[in-house]
């Protein structure tokens, strides 16, 4: 048996290799005006990112042993949410950023307006592939993945997160309220990753309970591990720029906490993660892993 | 019995009301930081346009006897799909417009990064409320009503016809190719809209070509008439700026035709689109009276 960081190891190679040709085949570029369209959505969603949302859908469906294609594709939905969400928030109006996973940014490789279009664009093309038949042969099994993405993704969800976000920098907001920013504008992609495994698996919701706690708490984990590399990391290794917050005066959790006790709660969240899996043996030994590397990543 | 003047104008009245009471229901201010978001969504979706989309679904429907609450939220839906794209449209690094729908944009009324967020979360409440059980009881029709309506609006449909359009300002299209970029840009959410109708009924693929060959034929018909509108119309009564292709040195259907061809063209369409009719009776008056409406409205 391999032990859990060549398990993590190994599934983070195969679902980042699986993602780039899914990708690959899904945005094919077309011989037409549209050409530059395609270029932009690639730049942005091949060979980049740690593809923790793909690898956290994989992990979860391979609990009830789901066929490794329909969660890729699944994966590709939400790793496409994902990047379209980045897209956005780098353009000039949004965070002004010039590098995203040690690359220009879209809007700097190519426009401002292009930037925008091939956004809007990876946000339809995750719903189309979700409610595409190849996704799950089960009509209502779809009708889930696509009510449960939509929420995550609009207004209740990333969306609102990202407006929470914008707020912050204007406003004073306490350790409940970046909580809650956090639990939009990270939180709910990464719950909805864990949980489309299970609906896949046509678990009920009742069912799912665990996995969702399991997911609320790594998604808080992985926004305090942001915010503590915000202050500590390296700019080289995270492929972004940092500092951001702190140069913005935002409230984050460092701030509110102390990079202390920051640090101490990301960890017991970890734990907390790891203890919601108690119904499960060692078929779970990925998630947990993901668990300990969300606070662990880039460091 | 009545004409097929009043038929449309009730038609519109009604369909109107019926959307703005759904936006106002469905997009409820909440009493925290992301009210702003919400204010933002009211300011573009509410109490304006002709409701053109959302007209479409509901005389589609009305072929098939389809409860009008069913074709209302999927009128909404589509209509939000609509709203997000003129948001984005709107933008300064798109086509930079100040005014929509005789109002200030959503930029200028509030900020850049809050209309990016805007359009985003109609984006994707159109595909949470086209998703929901609430429009239809069969999971199999709630996913191809989000299908065909993921296919219109991504980069084989609208997103894609936009990016034409950005082409359009440095390239020298001809008429198949502006043909094209307009079935895709305007064309293929109104197609979405006519069989929606049909969807929301379970008539099967094969029996809705008759109403995607209206659909098709009424959206060129429109553009070709906006064309016009942009060299004829009053700012005042289109509640935007105008003469914006003519200053670009876009190439549209009236450089490309001349003016008079442009109007028989548009004309011969809307004949045909009621061609496609035949096979129905007095049930799609109202389709026909929309298909004179096109080319007609604003003037």
């Amino acid at each position: 048996m391999q032990n859990s960081s060549d398990l993590l190891r190994n599934a983070l190679v195969d679902v980042a290799a699986g993602i780039d040709a899914l990708f690959d085949r899904l945005l094919a570029v077309p011989q037409d005006p549209r050409a530059r369209l395609y270029e932009a959505m690639r730049h942005a969603a091949i060979g980049g990112g740690k593809r923790l949302r793909p690898l956290l859908v994989c992990a979860a469906a391979d609990l009830f042993h789901v066929d490794r294609q329909l969660s890729l594709r699944v994966g590709a939905a939400v790793e496409a949410m994902h990047v379209y969400s980045l897209i956005h928030d780098d353009l000039p109006c949004m965070d002004d950023d010039d590098m995203r996973r040690g690359k220009p940014t879209v809007h700097k490789a190519f426009d401002d307006a292009t930037a925008v279009l091939a956004g809007d664009s990876l946000h339809a093309l995750a719903f189309e592939w979700l409610i595409d038949p190849a996704t799950h042969a089960d009509p209502f099994v779809r009708s889930e993945l696509v009510r449960e993405l939509a929420l995550a993704a609009g207004p209740a969800g990333m969306a609102g997160g990202q407006m929470m976000d914008l707020m912050a920098e204007t406003s004073n907001f306490d350790l409940p309220t970046v909580t809650r920013l956090q639990q939009l504008k990270t939180g709910a992609l990464i719950g909805f990753s864990v949980e489309a495994g299970a609906i896949l698996a046509r678990i009920p919701a009742e069912g799912r309970r665990p996995l969702r706690g399991y997911a609320r708490d790594i998604g808080l984990a992985f926004q305090i591990a942001d915010d503590i590399m915000d202050v500590e990391g390296d700019e080289a290794l995270a492929g972004k720029a940092l500092h951001k917050d702190a140069d913005a005066g935002k409230a984050t959790f460092v701030t509110l906490m102390g990079i202390d006790r920051a640090r101490e709660q990301a960890g017991l969240l970890v734990d907390q993660a790891i203890a919601h899996l108690a119904g499960f043996g060692e078929e779970a030994a990925l998630l947990r892993a993901i668990a300990r590397f969300v606070v662990e990543r880039d460091r």
